[in-house]
C-alpha cells in the first residue's frame, strides 16, 4: 500500500463570491496527501517549498503519516504562490498572481526509501518533471496516475504527450480533453485520448461529476449536490487524493474498483469545497467519510428490478 | 395503468450543428405519447392540431395504444409551430419562431371516458390550462406530474404558483429551477420549490443528467454519455414520457420506484437525441429499451462493500 505523491505544495490566495483568503496553504500534492492519508498511512511526498512554509503544516502532514523525506526545502527562497478569484457559477476562475518562487528550480528527487512504491499520483506539474520522477523509479509502480492542465498543452504538448506514452490513469477536466483532442464530444475525445497511452481516462466535470472511461466501458460519478460550494479551489486533486488513496489501500486496480475509487474520490472532493482551502480536510474523520460515502450509495443506486 | 397526457402536439423546424429539419413532427404530448405508450397502453391523449397534421401520424400513435378521442382537430386553423436553433454546445437554442396557431384557442376538455385515470401528465402549457384539466378530473389522480418553462414564469407567474400548490411532482431545468426561487444553488432551489407545493421536483440538466428531490433525500440520473448529440429538442418530453410511463405500468410511487423511473426516462431521452425529431423513438424495440437500461446499471453502479 505504499504511495507516492508529487507536486505542489504552495500558498493560495482565493477569492470566491463567500468570501477571501490571503494566505492559505495550497498546492496539489498538499490536497493529494490530506486526503490519501485518510486510507494509506506513509503517502511518500516529493515536493518543494521554501523557508516560509509553515513547519506547523509540515507537523501535522507528518503526524497523519506522510513522509516528507522527499519534501526539498529551500532556504532562500519563497514558496510558490497562486492567486486566483472565482465567478459566480463556481466552474470558472481568473488566475490573478503565479509567482513560481521555488518551483523555477524545482527538480524532484525521489529518495531512496521511496523506491519499490506501488502507486504514483503524479500531480499537475511540467510534464518533463513527471517523466523524471517515473524514469527515477527503478520498478515501475503498478498504477501511474497523472493529472495535467490546459497550460502545458499550450507550452509542453510534446513533453505532454511522450509522458501519457508512460502512465496508466491520465486526469483532466473536461475542457482539457477537449482541448488535447480537438473533440467537442467527450466520448470521442476519450476514444482518442485512450489510443495516446493511457489505458484509463478520468474525465472531471467540476459539480456535474467525472467520468471513467476505459475500453468501451464508462462509469460515472456524480457530485453531491451541495447547498453551498464555498471554495472549489483544490477540489480536483482532493479528487485524485480520494482515487489514489483507495487504490492503493486496497492494492486492487481492477476496473470495478476504479469505479469505487472514483465514488471516493467524489466524496472526498465534496467535503473539501464546504470550506476554503484544506480546511475541512484537516477536520472531517473516518466517520464522516464513511457517512458520506452511503449518501452517495443513496444519490445513485436504483434498483434495475422494478422494471 | 392509465394514464392522460396533456400537451402539444405540432410541426418542428430544427437547426442544430449536425443538420436541418424543416418541418418534422414535434410538441410535448407527441414525444410523451411515443415514450410512454413503450410502458403502458391506453395513454389518454389530449392536444390540438389544425388541419394540416398529418393523418399518418395520429394513426401511428393510435396503433400504439394512445387514445386520441382528447386530441381536438380544428379544421381551418393551422397546427402550432415552433422553430430553432441550437447553438454547437447543445444545451442553448434559440427560437426563431412561434406560430400559435390552434394553440391560441387551446381549451382541453377531458372526455369522460379519460376520467379515473391514476396518472397525469401536464406537459408544458399555460399554467391556466393546466388547472383547467386539473379540475375537470372528478377523481383526482394518484400522481399529477407536471413540466412548465420560464416563458410563464415570466408571463403567468401567479397562474403557476398555483398550480404548482395542486401537483405532485414538478420537473423544471436547472436555470428554471433558479428562476422560480432566485437562488443560484440547486439544493436551495429544490427547497424552496419544495414548500411550493410539490411533493417531488425533478430538476433536469440535459447532458449533465437529472435530480429528483423529496423531503430531505437526493437522487440522481446521469444522462448516458453519446458519440454525438444530434437534436436534444424533445429530450425532456420524452425524459417525462419514460419517467410516468414507467410508473403507471408499475403503479408503484414510492420514492424508490421513482428512483427507477428516473432512470427509465434517461433512458428514453438518450434514445431521442440519437436523431432528429422523434425519429428515434419510433424505431427503437422493448429489447433496444432493456439493453440500454442495463447501460445505465453499468454507467452508475459501484459497489460500496469494495471500501
Amino acid at each position: 500500500m505504499s504511495l507516492v505523491v508529487v507536486g505542489t505544495m504552495a500558498f493560495d490566495a482565493i477569492e470566491t463570491p463567500f468570501g477571501k483568503e490571503d494566505k492559505i496553504i495550497g498546492g496539489s500534492a498538499t490536497y493529494v496527501a490530506y486526503t490519501a492519508s485518510n486510507f494509506v498511512k506513509d503517502v511518500k511526498q516529493v515536493s518543494i517549498v521554501g523557508y516560509d512554509f509553515p513547519q506547523e503544516e509540515l507537523d501535522q502532514l507528518a503526524a497523519r503519516g506522510v513522509n516528507l523525506e522527499g519534501v526539498e526545502v529551500i532556504p532562500d527562497k519563497k514558496s510558490f504562490f497562486w492567486s486566483g478569484k472565482y465567478h459566480m457559477d463556481m466552474n470558472t476562475r481568473d488566475t490573478l498572481i503565479t509567482d513560481l518562487n521555488v518551483l523555477a528550480d524545482f527538480n524532484p528527487v525521489i529518495p531512496e526509501s521511496y523506491q519499490g512504491a506501488e502507486f504514483l499520483m503524479l500531480g499537475n506539474l511540467m510534464p518533463a518533471l513527471q517523466k523524471s520522477v517515473i524514469q527515477q523509479m527503478k520498478i515501475r509502480p503498478k498504477l501511474i496516475v497523472l493529472d495535467t492542465m490546459n497550460f502545458w498543452m499550450e507550452v509542453a504538448l510534446e513533453d505532454l504527450k511522450e509522458v501519457l506514452t508512460m502512465i496508466d490513469v491520465l486526469m483532466v477536466n473536461d475542457s482539457e480533453a477537449r482541448q488535447l483532442t480537438g473533440e467537442f464530444s467527450l466520448v470521442k475525445a476519450a476514444n482518442k485520448i485512450l489510443t495516446m497511452g493511457p489505458k484509463y481516462l478520468i474525465i472531471k466535470k467540476g459539480e456535474h461529476g467525472a467520468l471513467l472511461f476505459h475500453n468501451n466501458k464508462v462509469f460515472f460519478a456524480p457530485a453531491l449536490p451541495l447547498e453551498d460550494v464555498f471554495d472549489p479551489t483544490g477540489a480536483g486533486d482532493t479528487f485524485a487524493g480520494g482515487f489514489i488513496g483507495h487504490l492503493a489501500k486496497t492494492r486492487n486496480i481492477s476496473f470495478e474498483n476504479m469505479k469505487t475509487a472514483i465514488i471516493v474520490g467524489s466524496a472526498m472532493a465534496s467535503f473539501c469545497v464546504e470550506k476554503f482551502g484544506a480546511t475541512r480536510l484537516k477536520e472531517i474523520t473516518k466517520a464522516d467519510i464513511d457517512t458520506r460515502l452511503q449518501e452517495f450509495v443513496q444519490l445513485v443506486n436504483f434498483d434495475i428490478a422494478l422494471v
